[in-house]
């Protein structure tokens, strides 16, 4: 299958001046070709023609921390403390749901990203296996790992966790990648982890974990252990894996320099830090440092979208705040985020960039039809910092259509809708 | 004229509870009668019928802080240090800008407004004739004033100001009200501010003023008064008149008590505050000591949209950021500062909630059509939390519909996206 899309108006990509009037081949799953539209009457052969005139064309997002099922739970609980939401709200919703709610639950999520750019994206939660299957159906590219919860999993869940990850590594075609996730320090022990990291490393599986997510975790560790959640992890090797860890909000002195010279994958969600009251990221200082950060939604319930054009603009302007510098993650800086080091951080390859040879994973964007477009005297800056999700029109993964003309093309909205809705309220009503 | 809608699923507004399944009649410009559906035989007569299933109504939202042409500068410069954005941007640009430009730069902010749920709007800018012109051919609601910066403007410009805020109050069908607008503390001399203390005192004009932006702002004011910016106004009375301050983002001692005392209306720019890192306004100590908090845009420069969905998230995060407190400013508290506190804070009566008797300024907002509706736990947070601007389905003011079905009704899109275009790029290109 040959897809040609012409007449791009721009394409943006991390590390490349941006490129105008283009058309890109895509040949099965690959970018094969990208060029000036001057020399389009190269391309004598193609199955399909996507006219991008006044598009730009950008990789798709990249979200590496996401609960997807807890869609059902959007306006469930909010503007609670912590540890009421929690207890009184979350943990008994997610009691109630069973592997089906979580298939539906997810499939709403699925529509939501695909409808607003994001064309990966790395979940942790249960029933990954039904997770896989709408995944498998709805044509995205996914990272998939089972949450263990020592107390809840134990030593069951975890051999079920690996199995998951062993069976479904490269599932769907190659669009499904896996990990091993213990959910945090603080509720996984340290034998649990140790072994955790012998089974990563075994299998060559990297990890998902929570880590310094709250004041409350460092203050409990420090008491606890007398070292920060960082410098405990390090202190048994947890770190010689590939490891993506949600948050890292909090550094104590010393943790900066382990998460640097571990190589530590940041998932960056500023929505979720910002709604649940746990503070600001130390972005710019990682980046500095040299570490790969990229950026996550969490669940819907603590965002309360799956948006990552409002967690982009989110992350940007909280580092203004954060250092009082206007001049903190710029939007070329917000571009790398939210694509290539997305891909890094879940050890993707050739994935995140619109670049020949590269997975064809990307969106086109109207510039024509918001008033948040004009002028047009930067349509990355207008992307990034004026526009809504709404001026998504086409979204493409590994060379297939998943939207076109705002139109979703492998999932079907009335029966998702019905059923995310009847499932969610359900479970809210029985907890009444 | 009488419109009647019917079929509304719910109907938020400040202080009611929330209201299902009504109708609503609007007699000219006010709303005549709300009830439930199973009375609507009751309304005999009506000339226009609008179905609102399976839609909410709001009222519009108030944005009580912005300097709308300047939508031509978007995208045009951002993560800049703050003086060199001002001096090698933003004023050149403004330099450039005539009357039509601004006249073509405010009817784009205008659709945008209109797209976005906004029904009123505060504005301070210059070519205010031109505003109000447009202002009057759109539909909105707005309140005026030529801003004033002293070795700019000086007497004539005062007059000038002066005499626009008395021929155009009441314009528009009462639309239109007017304020003085000195731009700043720091850029008006203490004798100009008295005589617009005195002028405003006169001809019961309330004032418009950028008050405690950014942290520079005071530490200048110390060292050169003594006082904070606060202070040094309270000192000469500044404060007798109805003052609407931009900003107050930072608070030296007694300045919170100065502003509560004075019932000084607040302004709050979150969006702006955050891309300029000028900080976090402390709003709920404003809050809590019963100050009058509403919701603002600034200009798109600093934003960069005009979309007060986008502001009020920001709005309830950034706070809850900076209090760690994941209570802090509820939807409840943000339906309030989006619409009745905007009201208030710009001195106009009946306007700011759906009640009988208020003027029909309201948006019906489509929860049926978007993910971030689904599932419906709670919709005042899916919109507020969740949501974007695509939602905004039909949008009236003063019993007007200026938007129905997402089609403006009073404002030629093509032509403003054509003139706003060729102006701004013209400007960029002469700049260059």
């Amino acid at each position: 299958m040959k897809i040609l899309i012409k007449n791009i108006a721009e394409i943006y990509s991390p590390f490349v001046e941006l490129r105008k009037n283009q058309f890109i081949l895509i040949e099965d799953q690959i970018i094969k070709k990208i060029g000036k539209m001057s020399k389009i009457n190269q391309i004598k052969e193609y199955d399909y023609l996507i006219d991008a005139d006044k598009k730009i064309v950008l990789p798709g997002y990249i979200n590496t921390h996401s609960h997807a099922a807890m869609t059902l739970m959007r306006g469930y609980a909010d503007d609670m403390p912590l540890d009421r939401w929690l207890q009184n709200k979350i943990w008994p919703f997610e009691a109630e749901m069973d592997a089906d709610d979580i298939y539906w639950g997810t499939a709403l999520a699925l529509m939501e990203m695909i409808k607003t750019g994001t064309t990966t994206f790395s979940d942790m939660y249960f029933a990954m296996d039904r997770v896989a299957d709408i995944v498998g159906k709805s044509g995205i590219r996914a990272v998939l790992a089972e949450g263990l919860i020592e107390a809840n999993d134990g030593q069951e869940g975890l051999n079920k966790a690996l199995k998951f990850a062993l069976d479904y590594s490269g599932a769907a075609d190659g669009r499904i990648t896996t990990m091993l996730a213990p959910h945090a320090p603080y509720t996984c022990g340290r034998e649990y982890l140790e072994q955790i990291r012998d089974l990563a490393r075994e299998n060559s599986l990297p990890i998902h974990i929570h880590l310094s997510e709250s004041k409350k975790e460092i203050f409990d560790f420090l008491e606890k252990h007398q070292l920060s959640p960082v410098k405990y992890l390090a202190e048994f090797d947890f770190f010689a894996n590939h490891v993506l860890a949600a948050h890292c909000v909090h550094l104590e002195s010393g943790d900066l320099e382990i998460i640097s010279d571990n190589n530590i994958q940041i998932a960056h969600n500023p929505m979720s830090n910002a709604k649940l009251a746990n503070g600001i990221a130390p972005v710019k200082k990682y980046l500095d440092k040299g570490v790969n950060v990229s950026l996550g939604t969490d669940g819907v319930s603590s965002n309360n979208s799956l948006d990552m054009l409002k967690e982009a603009k989110m992350a940007s302007y909280l580092q203004k705040i954060k250092y009082s510098d206007p001049t903190a993650i710029s939007t070329k800086s917000i571009l790398e985020i939210i694509t290539i080091n997305g891909a890094k951080a879940l050890a993707l390859s050739n994935v995140g960039l619109i670049k020949e040879g590269y997975q064809a994973d990307l969106q086109l964007i109207d510039i024509n039809n918001s008033t948040f477009f004009y002028p047009h005297h930067n349509n990355l800056s207008n992307l990034f910092y004026a526009a809504d999700s709404g001026s998504v029109d086409t979204v493409i993964v590994a060379g297939k259509v998943l939207m076109e003309n705002k139109e979703l093309k492998t999932l079907d909205t009335e029966k998702i809708y019905y059923e995310a809705e009847k499932r969610a309220l359900k479970i809210a009503q029985k907890l009444r």
